[in-house]
């Protein structure tokens, strides 16, 4: 049933897990060094590839921003073979735990371990091959890729390049896989592939994440979208309102931690909306409001049903007016999809009310959406970010991409 | 597409886990007080209950250790009773957490939340209904219960008394609800039903389990099957290796922490088989050797390929003689389902790299697979041993029934 050239990589993945898992942070550190000097050694001929996917890009005319993604340079693999020396000096989580002596004497040590084979499913940008490979062996994961088609010359150059030299450096064969198929088939059997991966975890827009969650038996840790709020309540201080909404909305609009709905206490809609309608105007933003909204800001069109459901990410908001903190926990419980929600207020009981009753990965008082990140909450690097419940929730670190083993000393303990 | 009913469910237990999320552990200790008062008040009626399904179950020509599973009595009400105090004097984790402050001023806060509403599908047992239904609300989860039809009539009125006594209390109504329908299709769409239900735990068998983990979308604990090892080395002192294995086989056969396969190293196989399997007999358990084995016991018979595979659940031991470490670590990667296993031995490099090569959710040496169990390991209670590596690995208690919620606290911050 499944593709037996699949089967090989997944046996070369298990067998490389085996060995990987143990494998001390030392030589994990000097494979990731050997693979940031070959990215810049090897410069000429990824971007030789790189040109290839961008051509082909342009000529099946891509929007342009994905162009953009796609597109390497001298200096983005400088900076791609940086970011391997800053894992480098991310602590390894692999070994540390804590340890318990049960009274019969029985020493229980709960270790932190590699999760061992993960299956990363992206889409076009070539620098995920070179990142994720670099956190997943860092964390004593085997990987296997599989990127989007069109970035396949890049990543097969990538790949190659990064998996010889971690061979190179002393791990073993096998530690870093990419699948060059396009068939879309390759992916749906990798998501099945339970006796050779141990986790799937997809990056990407929301098609490829509810294929991937729909189809795979093997666990997925699911990340995501992130339809994010702002509540202006009625005590808000407009001085912290304002840069706080426009840098949520305008700083980066096209990520997953950006704004995309506004909900203004009705008390100070008439105060507020024209103060921010400015400011966004400023910023090209176009607004997409409910009838109070539109009736206070004269350049705003309305709103639809889609515009609370849907990520704009683009320079777009929607604006609604609600009844107060109560009106707008009913939006959010409604709408949010549990990524990154902010409240604007200077009143201790309803900051408080907000973050117990709303459910999402990261729930602020006074501060953007868009700390939302691995490298913003401290972590040094992220995986992706987790809108699922279960084993990891918000920015995922090194740490997320490890699982824990009980290893328990005896001395001829029985039950 | 979905039985309304089903939905029905699904928006009650939802709108139940917005207010339960964040209800007191003292509201909860309450209702779990409730509940033990009111298992004692209704042991009539539900005694009643049971004797149906015993009945039908004898009448079906059910085997007698399963028909003895799904007996209550008197005694057994008063202990379920019993283990409800036990769960109020467990330390609940919600609202548990670490905080740090970032260079810019921003406050995280990472703390314990509940998952939300959890999904129980079990077999027969009918204590399971209660014991997970006290866990799930003591971790402030709402939780669905899919009990085996075997259990039906005990399960209805169980349920019935703890949901009336926890919402006699003060909790949500819908808390604690148990689907009846014993149509197979219901559960086949309660595991997708990703909109209503945040996890979803299978306990019970092999096929129970494989089904749900195939055909979920919503997130899997995979509970389960434990095909468990001990490896007795040639350094091993008989005098633990004898009690421990004994114990492992022999103290409670049919679960999944118990021993099913012995390897021998070659070296003492000649001393220590004829020991242990004096022993063995007279315990009453079967042995199923390899050929080596068989020629050294003459009472053995021949084990096949499936002895390696399969959970024998009884009084059978596999016995395999091995060339040493590296034969059994490679027996063990093979067959093992990374529950428990455990070596035998005095050498102290052996057993370090039997704890490190060896991948399962508990690794012992000198002890008991036997102790795989939250009370055991001491965590209080247990919602099932998880034999995946995502969210949870080996007993589950409280804390894996919670996720993360990142609270951050600002006063303007932006990116």
């Amino acid at each position: 049933m499944f593709f037996p050239e699949l089967i090989e990589i997944g046996n070369k993945a298990k067998q490389a897990a085996r060995q990987l898992a143990f494998t001390s942070t030392e030589a994990k550190n000097k494979a990731l060094i050997f693979m940031a000097e070959a990215l810049l050694k090897n410069e000429e001929e990824i971007l030789r590839a790189n040109s290839l996917d961008v051509k082909a890009a342009e000529d099946t005319g891509l929007k342009k921003s994905l162009v953009n993604r796609l597109k390497l340079s001298s200096a983005s693999i400088a900076q791609i073979s940086q970011s391997l020396h800053e894992v480098v000096a991310l602590r390894d989580p692999v070994g540390e735990g804590e340890v318990w002596t049960r009274p019969n004497g029985l020493r229980i040590q709960q270790t932190r371990v590699p999760l061992g084979v993960v299956a990363m499913i992206y889409e076009a940008r070539p620098n995920v091959t070179v990142d994720a490979a670099a956190l997943c062996l860092k964390s004593g994961n085997v990987v296997i890729l599989r990127g989007g088609s069109e970035a396949l010359e890049s990543n097969k150059v990538l790949a190659r390049v990064i998996a010889e030299a971690a061979e190179a450096s002393g791990l073993p064969s096998g530690s870093i896989q990419l699948i060059t198929e396009t068939n879309r088939e390759w992916v749906q059997q990798l998501i099945r592939l339970n006796n050779y991966v141990d986790v799937v975890i997809p990056r990407g827009g929301a098609g490829l994440i509810q294929t991937v969650v729909t189809n795979a038996t093997v666990p997925v840790i699911e990340t995501g979208t992130g339809m994010c709020h702002a509540f202006v309540d009625q005590d808000a201080d407009f001085e912290k309102a304002v840069p706080v909404i426009i840098n949520a909305k305008t700083q980066n609009p096209g990520v997953c931690n950006a704004l995309e709905t506004m909900l203004v206490d009705e008390g100070i809609a008439e105060d507020f909306l024209p103060l921010i309608g400015e400011e966004l105007q400023k910023k090209q933003v176009e607004i997409k409001g409910c009838s109070r909204t539109c009736e206070i800001l004269s350049y705003a069109s309305p709103a639809s049903e889609e515009d609370w459901v849907e990520e704009h990410l683009d320079l777009i908001l929607s604006v609604k007016v609600v009844p107060g903190l109560n009106g707008a926990l009913d939006h959010i419980y409604r709408y949010s999809t549990k990524h990154s929600e902010t409240i604007i207020t200077e009143n201790y009981s309803k900051a408080q009310r907000f973050l117990k009753e709303i459910d999402a990965a990261a729930v602020y008082v006074n501060a953007s959406t868009r700390f939302t990140d691995g490298g913003r909450f401290g972590f040094g690097a992220e995986i992706g970010i987790s809108t699922q419940k279960l084993h990891a929730r918000g920015p995922m670190g090194l740490r997320e991409l490890t699982t824990i083993k009980y290893m328990v000393y005896g001395d001829g303990q029985i039950v």
